[in-house]
């Protein structure tokens, strides 16, 4: 597509957008926020309002029925809605704890399989949160197992497939990655890299955290075997609503969680004191869930649902070309480059500009421009796209503010320091 | 105290109620309707609506923002609030994740403290998903440890302490109880078993999740060494809200977590490759916490804190006293016995009540008596009594609808098979 570099040109891309109405769905109190970070955390939608305040009033009215009546299965019931935007036949997705709790379950479940394989491949693009449960529980299991980290530098935009490749094989018990690389917005190919995993004999495990929602994932067709993902990302669910896992249906019944949760229990309600592992992917759940967290989500999927997966990618697609754009347009000259990959198939729903102020250009935007980026190390102005509430013209007003906060060198007042939450 | 088995009685007492003015903190939509099942979830507070209402304008206000302002240390607020109630110091608590992922997180860690030592001592009064969670982790980790589960029968209201004590020797790693046991409500000696175990060189686990709120826990000064606990029993925190940790301050630095979260990473925001444990409690940490369900239960401890643990111990032993006293005038000439123990300072704050028709009794008086006791096999009616929302009238009238329920055989139209959620 061809685009031109001026506002009212932004404005006519937004009167273009098919999506334009699901905007209305979400609360926007502050309409000049530019809103960079749906990717850190999703903005509310009414729906999930509105459960909330049917939940306050089911737990005061119905108390413990409420369990019998909505909650106990939402879990499953979550599961088969994020089922329909990752490509997963019904059955194999529960909602439940975090993503690192789901990563610690099925790796160690995937390791159990084969106590011959002893390597985990996986690569310096992925979250380093995913690396920590990794080490940690090689180191539970007395380093048998080896993390093999493919690539080198912390700021690589795109891996080394060659190294990857190489890097499987007979002792490979699994490898595990990010679909959609947290920094650079990478997007691998799930299809190429799960067949060449299973071509050596090793199981693959997909981080779905930044693709579920906007970038076309298809779990079955790839047989993957394992993935997980966060849903207060583009999934919109609110502040740590609880994560998701797959277990594809053919490993089911020869894994087990390494958990032993009640709620994964054939019979919870019996109390039977010794542990009977339910049949199918609720094996894999552990105890009670978070419910208001849980249905404030649960509701947040449906907007997502209603649009569609081909048209939350095509708009995504539009969006993040049109961010290159006016980035090559007005910030290039500035000393910007992209952190990003160029070409659209491999790029996921954010846009990492790279320059070397970075971390003081992200800290004034955030003080003073009324912008709401990331900043990731070394140099990462990380700007996520939500395709149900991004528009253009906010694309367009967020590239203008970050060039007046360079121009009029704003950023210089702020410390070099790095931010750290205390 | 002597009693009265008249109504009017039970609202002299309800007068004489120190306590009595706490109720007004809860909602309470339907005040016909005896609730006996605080202990499996507690009443919804309005301080509770009051912050998930403010979260939710949060969440759409402040996005992202929203951790740094309040919500990320959320996990270490709530466990100081938690602290003030156990009996602990400040810095050794955290709110985090589910009971089940805890008992796995401190047990797999207090097992790597000394591998010499294979035993696990508990018992057969113990939460049966505590068990399934030792059960899961010792077969992870290759069988090479026991879970020594002293007790034989199922209806046992009192654990054989010879037998216990006589269980932990020089092999024992870590004995892991229940402090009020789920069925009977039997009430554990913490110091005097905390001591006993020390004795033998083995630490100490305690499932507070039926004390916290309603017994008086000395965690620092019994020298315990772990304990976990859930939040939405008597601490009111809601549906599946955030269970709590305690690990002791001596301990922290020795112990780590088998899943390295990012949440308990020493600096988690520089996103750094290998995992550091932060310094303290909050290494225990795993990822990010469902913030609505978290807030919500933090605000549910305030009136808890208000009151205080021995205010709230006494109401709660008045209220069972009371019960024991109507069951004893009501219900034992109906077959009833008492499943809990009848010195006070042996009972937490819920009792049980055994029938050889307990499932259907429980039945019909939540079908057509507006009465909400729990049933737990093989017949027991168990009767939560939560000393905030907790009346002696409410409890005159439950126990008068149980004596209808029997006399007029309202039991008899119920089928006999169990109960199960499908």
């Amino acid at each position: 597509m061809r685009f031109e570099s001026s506002r009212a040109f932004a404005q006519s891309l937004d009167r273009q957008d098919a999506l334009s109405s699901f905007r209305s769905f979400f609360a926007i109190p502050e309409p000049d926020l530019v809103y960079f970070d749906g990717n850190s955390l999703g903005r509310r939608t009414f729906a999930s309002t509105d459960r909330l305040q049917c939940l306050l009033e089911e737990w005061g009215r119905d108390l413990i029925r409420g369990y019998t009546q909505d909650w106990w299965h939402a879990p499953e019931r979550v599961g088969e809605k994020i089922a329909r935007l990752v490509g997963a036949a019904p059955g194999q997705i529960v909602a439940s704890d975090t993503v690192s709790v789901n990563l610690f379950k099925l790796t160690a479940a995937a390791l159990a399989l084969d106590p011959g394989r002893t390597n985990i491949v996986t690569d310096t693009l992925n979250f380093p949160s995913d690396l920590y449960i990794l080490q940690g529980l090689v180191s539970m299991l007395g380093d048998h197992h080896t993390v093999v980290r493919i690539g080198s530098k912390d700021g690589d935009i795109t891996p080394d497939l060659d190294a990857l490749g190489a890097a499987i094989d007979k002792d490979t018990a699994l490898i595990t990655l990010s679909h959609v690389t947290f920094k650079s917005g990478f997007l691998y190919d799930m299809a190429f890299i799960t067949k060449l995993a299973h071509s050596k004999g090793a199981l693959v495990l997909w981080d779905l955290s930044h693709s579920a929602g906007v970038v076309p994932v298809a779990l079955d067709s790839c047989k993957v075997d394992f993935a997980i993902g966060c849903t207060y990302k583009y999934l919109n669910g609110g502040p740590g609503s609880p994560a998701f896992l797959y277990v594809c249906k053919n490993l089911q019944e020869q894994v087990v969680s390494p958990i032993w949760g009640w709620c994964g229990q054939k019979e919870p309600f019996v109390f039977g004191l010794d542990y009977v592992p339910a049949q199918g992917i609720t094996r894999f759940l552990t105890g009670s869930q978070p419910i208001a967290s849980l249905l404030a989500m649960e509701a947040a999927l449906d907007p997502l649902l209603e649009a569609g997966v081909e048209a939350l990618r095509s708009k995504s697609l539009g969006l993040s070309e049109y961010l290159i754009y006016l980035t090559g347009e007005f910030l290039a000259p500035l000393g910007f480059s992209l952190g990003s990959p160029r070409i659209s198939a491999q790029r996921g729903s954010h846009v990492s500009l790279r320059h070397p102020e970075g971390y003081r250009i992200n800290r004034a935007l955030i003080e003073e421009m009324n912008v709401i980026p990331d900043f990731r190390e070394p140099d990462n102005l990380r700007l996520g796209l939500t395709p149900l509430y991004t528009t253009f013209g906010e694309i367009w007003e967020g590239i203008d503010r970050i060039r007046r906060t360079v121009i009029e060198k704003r950023y210089m007042k702020y410390p070099t320091q790095r931010l750290t939450v205390t």
